[in-house]
């Protein structure tokens, strides 16, 4: 059988937890499906940081270029400054990558209730379609009288037309495959060079596409919306900032963080796409084996769909919707008193 | 009796229906406490853009600075580019009056309901303080090779220490009046440059104040916490961008958009400062009748309130409340039938 090769990097904290389990469920699959995956695993972590001063070695982009996939499960770790963290692994993986999509699709899943009051499933299946490569995450900036009381900081965000345009069109295309709905986050009364380009580009590619409905919002007033009217929103297409507060909000009105996965994705396949889940690495709940596997492990069924692998994919989506709809195996965030290891190996079984 | 000047600007759409109602409440409030309200109204809207070429005359800002309070509905209508109407009056007042604070309590009000499941009216109670004077909102900036397939644009975030300082030591003083919690939104891990400068000012103020209890959250997980727990939040203190979607989420969470008052301060008072509701102008319900003034009265209250007429501010929240308790009378937002005026009148006679 095919055998495809995957970098895992289960980093910190839960990170480390749930990815054992996905790595459980997902050869099994595999297995099922007569192909494997051949694992090798980095340490590469705030723990190597402490210890060797970076997170992962120069060569580290150049390695992980000969895989298939990269499965990432969390980073960051008290004592480690974030923007140290993030920056010394997740933002360059992508951006050298140029996995310039970050998709995030989320929905009630069986057997887990929505935060919001009388919402079905149906009303709460969207998909964040977040641009992941430029926009307000920039390192241009810095610091000038520092410690001064005139003391400014700038911290600017860099838009291209190449990165706008492509991500909107990539939205457009999934809308097509969905409900045939884009809603486009924008905030061009605040911000007001980054955002009217946005919206220009939007309404320049909305017009390639007569048969999908677009439409744009205000960041703030959508944010409103998703947990006041939710039903209306598919597919969403925001910038860096603004799907990564969207995403995490569309998870928590659906089943929660422990649920959503996020694929950090190249689409013209010239290089490895990442896969994580979008929660962090929760180091407070770390090693206690509480934490919940679901969203690790749906995002290796969206890499085993990246590989080509739907059917494997499909299964693994079912095998886990078959455990939450029983409700047998739960772990604490979703009400039960089940392990993580427990949750993994229930997967595991309905495959 | 004493003898208030405010400005009145209700703008565009539903800014129009909802101040009308305000007022009706607000002088019968000052009549009962032996003050007045002398007003002057402004028709400084889109309409007067469309017209004229811009939202206010050039000696606007002189004129209003001869005011004890500004009253405002809403600016924007479609065909006037957003970043025209805001950036030609409300963004203006807000800087040339140092109105650097922006409060917007919300709590879930008798009668409504949360969008949330399962929430009670305790923990749906907080208030955002969001930085109203500069970062996020910046008119530096601009486009390179407009059009062109190398076209990039660049938007300027400005953090200073005096407004970084301001606006953290506001929120913590504000604090000690209430539960003694600030959470500060940040987001240090993706904006490398602005906020890890807005944390360190965090830390630095909150070692004043160790009385207080105080923590940071990255702004997508705070979101999503103000959907799955938001009973541990009460003071939220965030920049200009993120006060700006966080106060637009906590009002969903909380009763909704109709009933979120804002106030543009200028603590030190050597200007005015300015009152709105959170919500925009609604151009599709505008005109009708039908939108809900809770929110435009209690941003009169809150008027009230910096004016020094805490009592009669007091029984316009107590008036409110008592005519959402009884349910008679509801907009269509509440479920009800009733008009704007009809809720008004009701405020009114409550009073
Ligand atoms: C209209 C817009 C510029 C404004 C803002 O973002 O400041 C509004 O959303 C608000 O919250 O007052
Ligand atoms: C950790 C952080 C830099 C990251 C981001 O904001 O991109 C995370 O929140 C995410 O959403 O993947």
């Amino acid at each position: 059988g095919k055998s495809y090769r995957i970098a895992s990097i289960p980093g910190d904290g839960i990170g480390v937890d749930v990815t054992v389990e996905a790595r459980k469920v997902l050869d099994r699959a595999a297995a099922s499906h007569g192909f494997s995956l051949s694992w090798q695993e980095f340490d590469w972590s705030c723990e190597r940081y402490t210890k060797t001063g970076s997170m992962m070695p120069d060569d580290g982009i150049e390695q992980l270029s000969r895989f298939d996939g990269i499965f990432l499960g969390a980073v960051g770790f008290p004592g480690v400054p974030d923007h140290v963290s993030l920056w010394g692994l997740l933002i360059p993986v992508r951006r050298a990558f140029t996995q310039y999509v970050n998709l995030r699709p989320v929905r009630l899943l069986p057997g887990t209730t929505s935060a919001l009051a009388g919402r079905s499933a149906e009303e709460l299946e969207m998909v964040i379609v977040r641009e992941n490569s430029e926009g307000e995450y920039s390192e241009i900036g810095g610091r000038h009288n520092r410690g001064q009381a005139n003391e400014v900081v700038l911290q600017e965000s860099v838009f291209t037309r190449v990165g706008v345009e492509r991500i909107i069109r990539y939205a457009f295309e999934l809308a097509k495959t969905r409900t045939g709905r884009v809603c486009s986050a924008t905030k061009s009364n605040g911000l007001i060079h980054s955002m009217p380009f946005w919206d220009e580009i939007f309404a320049e590619i909305s017009a390639e596409y007569p048969d999908v409905h677009a439409e744009q919002c205000h960041v703030d007033a959508l944010a409103a919306r998703m947990v006041q009217a939710p039903d209306r929103l598919d597919v969403v297409v925001a910038s860096n900032l603004f799907g990564d507060i969207l995403s995490d909000l569309a998870a928590a009105v659906t089943g929660g963080l422990g649920m959503a996965p996020s694929g950090n994705i190249n689409p013209m396949g010239e290089f490895p796409s990442m896969f994580e889940a979008v929660h962090g690495s929760a180091p407070d709940i770390a090693g206690q084996g509480i934490a919940n596997p679901v969203a690790q492990i749906l995002a290796g069924a969206m890499m085993l769909d990246h590989l080509g692998e739907t059917v494997a994919a499909q299964d693994v989506h079912a095998a886990v919707e078959k455990v939450l709809e029983e409700g047998a195996v739960q772990t604490p965030d979703l009400g039960g008193k089940s392990t993580t290891a427990e949750l993994g190996s229930a997967v595991v079984a309905a495959l």
